[in-house]
C-alpha cells in the first residue's frame, strides 16, 4: 500500500469518491453496533453463571473462619476472600482490605478521604489551596472524572511503551509539593493495552516526592486478564518493589473481580502497606458495618483458588482473543501501510488504541457515528475530555460478537480513510 | 414492692449482702452472654435463606425492564428494585435512588459528599467555619459516629414520647445557618422504640431553616419492623408532608432491607426529592458504575412486594417477639415499683432503652460485664460518648436466645440494683 500523503490531490478525489460510496452503502443498512465501553459480551458473563449456584440453601453460608457470612460485621472481609485477592493482588494477606462491589469506588473513596480527612495524618486537601495528580495520557476516562470531580489539577505524562515517561514523573513528584498523586494502569493499560517494565516499576518504588502524602494510585485492573497462554506481559509487583526501596506506603493498589466474574456484582479490594489500610479502616468504620460477606463467600466457593481463576480467564480469553483478532487483521489489512493511523497490539486487557493522524480523532468517532457505530468519545482517554493533538481514539473489541466487530471495523477504517483524505485534501 | 429510696441504710445493707450473693453465683457460672448490638439472631437469618436459592444459573438474570443484572451499569438500581424500596419508602419510583448493602454507608456518604461537594449548589460544609447537627437523643451511636469524624458540632435535644423537641428543633434550625441537619430514627426509634406523632412530622415537614442546605436525616431503619400484628406504631410518610409544606427538598429518607433479609447482604435506598436524587448522582455517577443488580433481582424475585414483605416480617417479629417480652418480664417482676429506673416498652424495633438513676449507667455496665455480660457501652447513645446524667443504656434483645436473654436480663437487674443501692448509700 502507498501511503497517502504520497498520493495526487486527484488520486485522493477518486479515492474518496470510491470510499464515500462504500460509506453510503454502510449507512443505508442502518446498523447499530457499540465499540465504546469495556464491557464483557453475553457470552463470557454466561462463564460465570455457576456463581448462582454456589451459595444456596442448603449449603453452610460460614465462612472457613467460623464467620456466619448473613449477618452484621467483618469490617475486613472474609478470610477465604482476603487470601484469594491477596493472592490475586501478588501482595501477603496482611496487605489486603476487602471492600464493595467495585474498585472504582474504592479509588473515588480513597480520594473523597483524603479531601476531607487527609492520608495517615497529612493536611486534608480541601484544606490546601492547590493538589495535582499526574496523568498518564492516554488513560482512563473514569479515572481523570474522579480527579476532575474533587477540583485537582491533572498534568498529562505521556505514556511511552515502557509505561509513563518517568524523567518527568520524577522530576513533577519531587519538585512540586502539590503533585499527590498519579493514575496507573500497569498491565494491559486502558487504553494502549502496554504493560510497565521492570524498570518503570522500580523508578517507581524509588520515587521521592516532595508531599509525604503523595500516593501512586495503581489500578491493576487487567492483572490476569491475558488474551494469550503463550504470550503474557508480566509485571514486577509493586508494593515489594516500594518496601525495598523504603517507600512501604507509597503505593496504593486496586483490584477487582469485575471482569472476572460479573461486573457489578463482583469483589474489591484494596492492597497496601498496614499503616495505608489502617488509614483506609479509620475512615470505613463510619462509613459501613461490612460488606457483602455473602458474596465474598460465593467468590471464594467458586474459584476457590488463584488456579481456579486462572483457568477461568482462559475461558474469557478464548473469547476475547477472536476479537481483538478480528479488528487487528481489519485494521492491517485496511490501514496498513496507508500512514494515516498507528495502533497497539495488546496481549491482554480490554482495548486497542488507535492514533490518527493529529486533528482526525473526533471527525472520526462523529464519521463512525453516521454509520451506526458507537466509539468511546474523542479526548475521553485524556484529561478534561482535551486531547492536545485530537488524535487518540479507544477502541474496546469485547463486547460485540465477532461477526459486528467485522462490519464495525469495517466502518472504523472507512470512517479513518475519509476523514484522513479530508485532513490531507486541505493541509 | 417498696422503692430503694425509702428502706433505711441497714435494709439497704442487708439487701445488697443478699444480692451481691446472688451476683457471686452468676459470675462463677463464668457465662458468655451479650445485649450489646441489634443484630439478628440466627433463626431469623434462617428465614431468608430461601433468597440463595432465588438466582440459579437455570433462571433468566434479566430484569422485567430487560436489564442483563450481570452486567456493568444501571446507577439509579432496576426497576423492579425501585419499585420495592420505594413502596418500602412510601413514596413515589421517581423519589428513590437504589445503593448498595448499606443504608448507614448512604448516610455516610450523603455527608461526605456536603462536605466536598456541598448539597444542590450550595458551599461545600468543609469550606465553612462551623456546621452543627441536632442530634435528638438518646439515639443512634453510628449517626453521632458520622458526624464526629467529620468534625460536625453536634447539639444534643432531647427526643420526648412524641419525638423530638420540637420548640427546640424550631428554634435551632430557624436561628442557626450553621445548622444543617438533624439525624431522626422516626419510627422505633434507636434506643427507645418511641415512633414520631404526627404533629412532630409536620412540624418537621413546616420548619423554617436558615440554612437552605438543612436536611432533615429520616432513618427509616425500622419502617415494618413490627413486634405485633395488633399494636403498630403509624407515622406520618415526610416526603409527602415536606411537599405539601412546599418544602420538597428538606427531606433524606434512609431506607435498607438489612434487617429483612440479611444485614451485610441487602440493599439500601435514599428517597428524596427528584433535585435532592439528581444531586446525589452527580456524586454517584464517578463513584460507580453501578451496585449490585444481582442482589436487586435477588431480593425482588424474593418477595415479590410488600406483601411478601409483610409476611416474612411477621416471621421475624414472631421471633423477636418473645424476647423482648422475657426481657420486660424480668425488668417489670424485678425492678418494677423500685424507682431505681425506668424502660421503654416498644411495638417495633430492635431495642429496650433503660433509664438507671443518675450517675448509675457506666457502673452498671461495668458491673454486668463482670458477670460475663457485654451491654452497649453507657454514653454510646450520645454524641461524643457523653450522657450527661450517665443514665441511659441500651438492650438490644435480638440476638441471644430466650433462655439466654433470661439469665441475661437477670444479670442485668442485679446489677442495676447494687449500683442503685451503693449510689443510694453513698448519697
Amino acid at each position: 500500500m502507498k501511503a497517502y500523503s504520497q498520493l495526487s490531490k486527484e488520486k485522493l478525489l477518486a479515492l474518496k469518491s470510491d470510499l464515500e460510496k462504500q460509506f453510503e452503502d454502510v449507512k443505508a443498512k442502518g446498523l447499530k453496533l457499540d465499540m465504546s465501553r469495556g464491557k464483557p459480551s453475553k457470552a463470557q458473563l454466561d462463564l460465570s453463571n455457576g456463581l448462582m449456584d454456589i451459595l444456596n440453601s442448603k449449603v453452610n453460608l460460614v465462612s472457613s473462619d467460623g464467620v456466619d457470612c448473613r449477618n452484621y460485621g467483618i469490617l475486613d472481609g472474609i478470610s477465604d476472600a482476603r487470601k484469594l485477592l491477596a493472592d490475586m493482588s501478588e501482595v501477603p494477606e496482611r496487605n489486603i482490605l476487602i471492600y464493595g462491589n467495585s474498585s472504582l469506588n474504592v479509588m473515588f473513596d480513597t480520594v473523597a478521604r483524603a479531601m476531607t480527612h487527609g492520608i495517615m495524618g497529612s493536611t486534608p486537601w480541601c484544606k490546601l489551596d492547590k493538589v495535582k495528580f499526574l496523568c498518564p495520557v492516554p488513560g482512563y476516562d473514569r479515572h481523570f472524572a474522579i480527579t476532575e470531580f474533587f477540583g485537582i489539577e491533572m498534568i498529562n505524562v505521556p505514556l511511552l511503551e515502557t509505561g509513563p515517561d518517568m524523567d518527568m514523573v520524577e522530576k513533577l513528584v519531587s519538585e512540586d509539593e502539590a503533585v499527590k498523586g498519579i493514575w496507573c494502569v500497569p498491565k494491559y493499560a486502558n487504553p494502549t493495552g502496554i504493560s510497565y517494565s521492570d524498570e518503570t516499576v522500580r523508578r517507581f518504588a524509588h520515587l521521592k516526592p516532595a508531599a509525604k502524602d503523595f500516593r501512586i494510585f495503581w489500578d491493576n485492573a487487567y492483572s490476569i486478564h491475558h488474551l494469550y497462554d503463550d504470550k503474557r506481559d508480566v509485571i514486577l509487583e509493586l508494593l515489594n518493589e516500594c518496601v525495598k526501596a523504603g517507600n512501604p506506603d507509597m503505593v496504593l493498589k486496586f483490584i477487582s473481580t469485575s471482569k472476572v466474574s460479573f461486573p457489578g456484582s463482583g469483589i474489591a479490594a484494596l492492597a497496601a502497606s498496614e499503616a495505608n489500610l489502617a488509614d483506609a479502616k479509620r475512615y470505613m468504620k463510619f462509613q459501613t458495618i461490612g460488606h457483602d460477606k455473602l458474596n465474598q463467600l460465593r467468590h471464594v466457593r467458586y474459584f476457590k483458588d488463584m488456579q481456579g481463576m486462572y483457568n477461568h480467564m482462559r475461558k474469557h480469553a478464548d473469547i476475547l482473543r477472536p476479537k481483538f483478532e478480528k479488528v487487528l487483521e481489519v485494521l492491517d489489512k485496511e490501514l496498513g501501510g496507508l500512514g494515516i493511523g498507528t495502533w497497539t497490539k495488546p496481549l491482554g486487557g480490554y482495548f486497542i488504541s488507535f492514533d490518527s493522524m493529529d486533528g482526525c480523532a473526533k471527525a472520526i468517532v462523529a464519521k463512525a457515528k453516521e454509520a451506526g457505530l458507537v466509539m468511546t468519545g474523542a479526548g475521553a482517554t485524556f484529561p478534561y475530555g482535551k486531547d492536545p493533538h485530537d488524535s487518540n481514539i479507544r477502541i474496546a473489541p469485547s463486547f460485540p460478537t465477532v461477526e459486528e466487530l467485522e462490519v464495525a471495523a469495517q466502518i472504523f477504517v472507512l470512517s479513518v480513510k475519509l476523514v484522513s483524505i479530508d485532513k490531507l485534501l486541505n493541509a
